[in-house]
């Protein structure tokens, strides 16, 4: 009884996943674009109440975020850029991609145009919307991210982010755009490095910042369809830097 | 002595004007594009701390904002639509422009693009700036609002409303654009009618919203520069409501 209960459940979350991706396709109507179901994950690195857990990993040394960099002793080791947690992880920038896939378990998707689909908008904040997107012959990180700011007030923000150097960036422009109900809201700007801190991007609020009531317009049962296009500025960028 | 400290003064404030232009002009490098200069006004309708002659005014009958429809007995009368002030006048849509222009001195522009060029962004909340816009045979209330939705904390709202009915302005599209240091930021959507409330739009956040900070990214040494086009949105758009 027990095992027909959870086939069901999952039937149910197949039909609820591709309801999601047909909604998505209609509000971006263009052709070939790939949809992406995003979930929300709780961040733990800005949760209001520290968790005994985290509490003690800090106590074990785990630096808090945005200071990473001065526990690099090799310069040409960074350390783990997932915006979500606090981890010891430090590598080559060349292997950062691979630690995000597989020990945070983070998306990634080809194409120049994807559609990234927040799901439960509604989840109090801290929480984050995380996949990474290759393109170019690079790959970015999109976040969205549910913060309080002020108190009592959350914001969101979107941001994207090259995984490679400030230089390298410097060659891309991104493009992030809600579009519903005959409102059409776009962002557009360079991404900046993941060497650089993502949560100071999002604190200086140099990013696509909207209010609750802003994200509710746009915003279709409880999820928020983002349009993402990246392209270069620069020709030759890859050259440009050798 | 002072009439000619009182020249150099004029002649400063020429300067100034004219590098504003030049400054707006080199934002949006469209030709023929027209740059307005706004100055703000502090609005008297928002102060936190109500002047002993607003406390008057209200006193002597003038209605709230948002209540003044309440006072219309005669239907083909429209209460003045001027956000800044609680004005006691009422008149028939036809004459609301020449009723702002003359009464509230608000600004008329020409022109399908027009550059919005609000100076002393700096000042604080509540501050307005605001002018008409000329543009497909109507003519349209462009307004940046400085507020404190949550204190200590001022935002910046901005929107355009039709000097007409709301089915007047189902035929229009408005946008906006902020486009300043490589970063570029776009809201569209279909004006309000100015029969709505226009503090009932900001308050709903259903316009261009701006955090001090992301108004700071945008600003060039305290002024924020607004390219606004307007385009219809249905063909014989006039001809719709007949």
């Amino acid at each position: 009884m027990l095992f027909f209960t959870q086939c069901f459940g999952a039937v149910l979350d197949l039909i609820h996943l591709r309801f999601q991706h047909y909604k998505a396709k209609r509000v971006f109507s263009a052709a070939g674009q790939l949809v992406c179901v995003v979930n929300p994950t709780h961040s733990l690195k800005y949760a209001p109440t520290r968790s005994a857990a985290a509490q003690a990993s800090t106590e074990q040394g785990i630096l808090p975020p945005c200071h990473h960099h001065e526990a690099v002793h090799d310069p040409q080791l960074v350390p783990c850029t997932c915006p979500l947690f606090s981890c010891p992880w430090e590598g080559h920038l060349e292997v950062v991609v691979s630690h995000l896939r597989q020990t945070h378990r983070i998306n990634i998707l080809q194409g120049a145009e994807i559609v990234f689909l927040a799901t439960d908008m509604h989840l109090p904040a801290p929480t984050d919307w995380i996949i990474m997107h290759s393109c170019l012959g690079h790959q970015f990180l999109l976040l969205l991210r549910k913060q309080e700011k002020y108190e009592g007030h959350p914001q969101f923000f979107a941001t994207m982010m090259l995984i490679g150097t400030p230089t390298q960036a410097n060659n891309f422009t991104y493009r992030l755009e809600l579009n519903r109900n005959q409102r059409r809201l776009k962002w557009e700007a360079t991404p900046r490095s993941i060497l650089e801190c993502v949560d100071s991007v999002i604190s200086d609020g140099d990013c696509l910042v909207l209010n609750t009531s802003l994200a509710q317009l746009f915003s279709d049962n409880g999820s928020l369809a983002i349009g993402i296009a990246i392209t270069t500025s620069k020709v030759h960028s890859s050259e440009a830097e050798i």
